[in-house]
């Protein structure tokens, strides 16, 4: 492929794409395919010559596009929405294009400067201390991963980094809620902590951490010789966004001299809106914080915004520094290489700037309040269905549901159990027939053994009108249900 | 931004790309530019208002882009390549379009399957054994920590997973060359092993690892007690592109029953060709092998190929599954997000699919084969020269040498060591020079103390003119110094 070659067929790919957010409510949100299905459409073998790009392209609109799942649907709304916009998409263009690869300041300098400055943007947007500076990982994950390596670093004076496992005489431990997100636990185990010393606190009616059961926890580690290390807290849980209590976590965790590491991966968008903020009481002694701004802030995935109060001690705990990634300018700039795990990194900070260029911050703050208002509205016609039932309270823009045709009955113990079961059954028939029709896409959880219907109002180009007509396309094939 | 906006944009941004490339070499390689100066220009606020994307696109040209060292240069022969190539960026595009988040099949069916059939495709195009199985990571650091915590898990029976760093009883070892590249150490840090129980076994005079050293060493750590987990073998090191004798160190690992992961990052792309394999003798009994399409194999970054052979294994190591991530098709299909670190996954096997597609294997290799046939050329200028030396063999498309204006002359001992010293200046010299000049971009190594100018003819769109006119380039510039 030449460059005319090149030219033509990208701007045939941008009409196509310019089509797709156009069309994209005539799409089903979910495919119906089979597993297996494509992967059998598929040649076994490589091509041995290269083949034309109209070939390609019209396998990837035929064989490609009918078995993908929308995410940027307007109608998508399961698990967290990992959203895009214009501005993030022609960003990635210019991303693609350059292809820089952006380990260390010399190998991009204006990538490495715009990344810090957009950071400090991000920090001052989300109204987080001054003290703390921001990187941009891929993942809530690895940023979760990076958070307790510091801590683990913190606790062993860098005798883990050095000698390893066998170094220390008892238990690092971490603290987090009954409701934490899975990667905690993976990261727990990825970094030698074992799943064995990941204490799951407990939480109160709202899923929220009960910061009692977690100082008696760190006072129960303590007195049989463990080490407590870390409390992560989360602000926006993924099962139904409860808000642990960052305050009172803080607090204990000064007194106590552990890390707290704040995971508000998703909701951290919402900290764009001064009316928000009350959930960060406390952040003053937070040592890291995660949020990504390609879950809810129209970002294209990856960009997960990772801020630290103590950079020289990040920069410790991974930085490596062999002959061949020696350069001149090493001490007067920023090597993000070293802010992390990986060593190449994408410049994904270009992005990050024009969103938040594009939309500015007012226009940020609008489109999450909407988000917000409309959530309300659903909230309100769900409370008043009396077969349906709000299982969890809807700080952000998740609701948290199910069909329950007894909401308003009184059943003895041992009746209930079994209601309960077909209640579950019932709500878990109703997400797959609205999966299987494809016309609307929800996730579920399960809160205090029930199962539940997760709705998320929150993708880019949502408008009121998509989250009524998918509140009354539940609604509808819930009471067929019944 | 709406969308009539957006496809006049993207159209606008398509054009600056294709002339981007055409104009390509007209650019400096590396930027004029002084830290912090990129940065003072950036405003310290976030806009209150949305900018229009006028503004921004321009400021990316007068701001951003003059502030970019170019890796899609053809006179870009620093570190190793991070190439991308038309139909890489066309495919590109696509993904940041669909914006899908790959991590299970349902979230997108198309995507897993793609993933599947091309890593088939890919296993076959470089040869690897019928039971390895492939899974995209980001990087080859991530890759190499998957490896490692796979190597962990298997040797301690999931005991650190589980139970954690106090569980062991004796260190765990991981053995690798002198000459490998840093990630390895950084990522034994992470998972917990300790820099201190990473080997660094020596190497011939080839920069290659000495297997009897590596046997030797095995040996020792087993007399004190310790517990050998893993070797790491580079096939195309970092420095030099030496490669360890795999035959040997699996057959070694087979005995003593260690985990063998091989680091073919950069090399691996070489395998494409029949004549190269000899390298990979021995590959059957290998656990787990990592070669990078991003750096050689003209894919956009992030692109690492990571294969293994035990995948149940691979994902008893990473799988957590909370309520909120099951669906209905857990046990007929790949959920990725269980094959590795982070849960979050972009679509990256499209541009993978549409590279090999449009270049076929035939083109591929036809493109390799140039950049080593070029790459012999400039070695025999080298050699020919009595003002340079060559300094590490060049087995593929990486020269190692240096300025050394007295490369017959003998010495003494004593004036030897001056007379080094006085050669490494020269040549960091001549680096900074070519550095500044911003023509074409080098980067440097040592090799047994001598400062190593490292050349790479692998970008994706480099001719034989570009080459030569770099090396003449070179060869001036370092007799002006003399």
């Amino acid at each position: 492929m030449d460059n005319k070659n090149f030219r033509e067929k990208a701007h045939e790919l941008v009409d196509w794409i310019a089509d797709y957010y156009e069309e994209i409510r005539d799409y089903p949100v979910k495919p119906d395919v089979e597993p297996g299905e494509i992967l059998a459409s598929l040649p076994d073998e490589p091509p041995r010559n290269g083949e034309p790009f109209d070939q390609l392209f019209s396998d990837f609109k035929n064989a490609i596009v009918p078995g993908m799942t929308h995410w940027q649907h307007p109608r998508f709304m399961g698990y967290f929405p990992a959203n895009t916009s214009y501005p993030s998409l022609l960003a990635e263009f210019l991303t693609a294009g350059l292809g820089a690869q952006c380990m260390s300041w010399l190998t991009s300098p204006a990538a490495t400067e715009l990344e810090e400055q957009v950071m400090e943007w991000l920090r001052r947007m989300i109204d987080l201390p001054e003290d703390m500076e921001g990187v941009i990982q891929d993942t809530a994950s690895t940023s979760t991963l990076v958070a307790l390596l510091m801590a683990r670093e913190k606790v062993s004076n860098f005798d883990i980094n050095e000698n390893g496992y066998d170094s220390l005489e008892s238990p690092l431990v971490i603290y987090t809620s009954e409701q934490t997100h899975s990667s905690i636990e993976k990261d727990a185990k990825i970094a030698g902590f074992g799943r064995r010393n990941v204490r799951k606190v407990g939480v109160d009616g709202n899923y929220a951490m009960d910061a009692n059961q977690l100082q008696s926890a760190i006072r129960e580690d303590r007195h049989r010789g463990n080490t407590p290390c870390c409390v992560v807290a989360t602000l926006g849980t993924t099962g139904s966004t409860a808000i642990d209590p960052l305050d009172n976590i803080s607090r204990i965790c000064q007194e106590e001299g552990l890390w707290l590491h704040v995971d508000a991966a998703f909701a951290g968008t919402a900290l764009l809106l001064p009316e928000k903020r009350d959930m960060i009481q406390g952040i003053e002694s937070v040592d890291s914080f995660v949020f990504n701004p390609h879950k809810w802030m129209f970002t294209n995935f990856d960009c997960s915004a990772f801020f630290v109060k103590d950079t020289d001690h990040l920069r410790r705990v991974f930085s490596i520094l062999p002959e061949y990634l020696k350069t001149g300018e090493d001490d007067n700039v920023k090597n993000y290489r070293d802010w992390g795990i990986q060593l190449g990194r994408r410049f994904r900070a270009l992005k990050l700037w024009f969103v938040i260029r594009s939309f500015g911050v007012e226009g940020l703050r609008r489109r999450i309040r909407d988000h917000l208002e409309w959530t309300g509205d659903i909230r309100k016609k769900i409370e008043n269905d009396p077969q349906f039932e709000l299982l969890a309270p809807a700080p952000f823009n998740l609701l948290c549901f199910r069909l329950n045709p007894e909401a308003n009955n009184d059943f003895k113990a041992n009746e209930l159990e079994e209601e309960e079961k077909r209640i579950n059954r019932l709500n878990r028939e109703l997400l797959n027939t609205i999966q299987e029709e494809g016309y609307a896409f929800l996730t579920h959880t399960t809160l205090d053994g029930k199962y539940t219907l997760r709705m998320v109002i929150g993708q880019t180009y949502v408008s009121r009108q998509d989250a009524l007509d998918v509140w009354e396309y539940i609604r509808d094939k819930g009471k067929k249900l019944l």
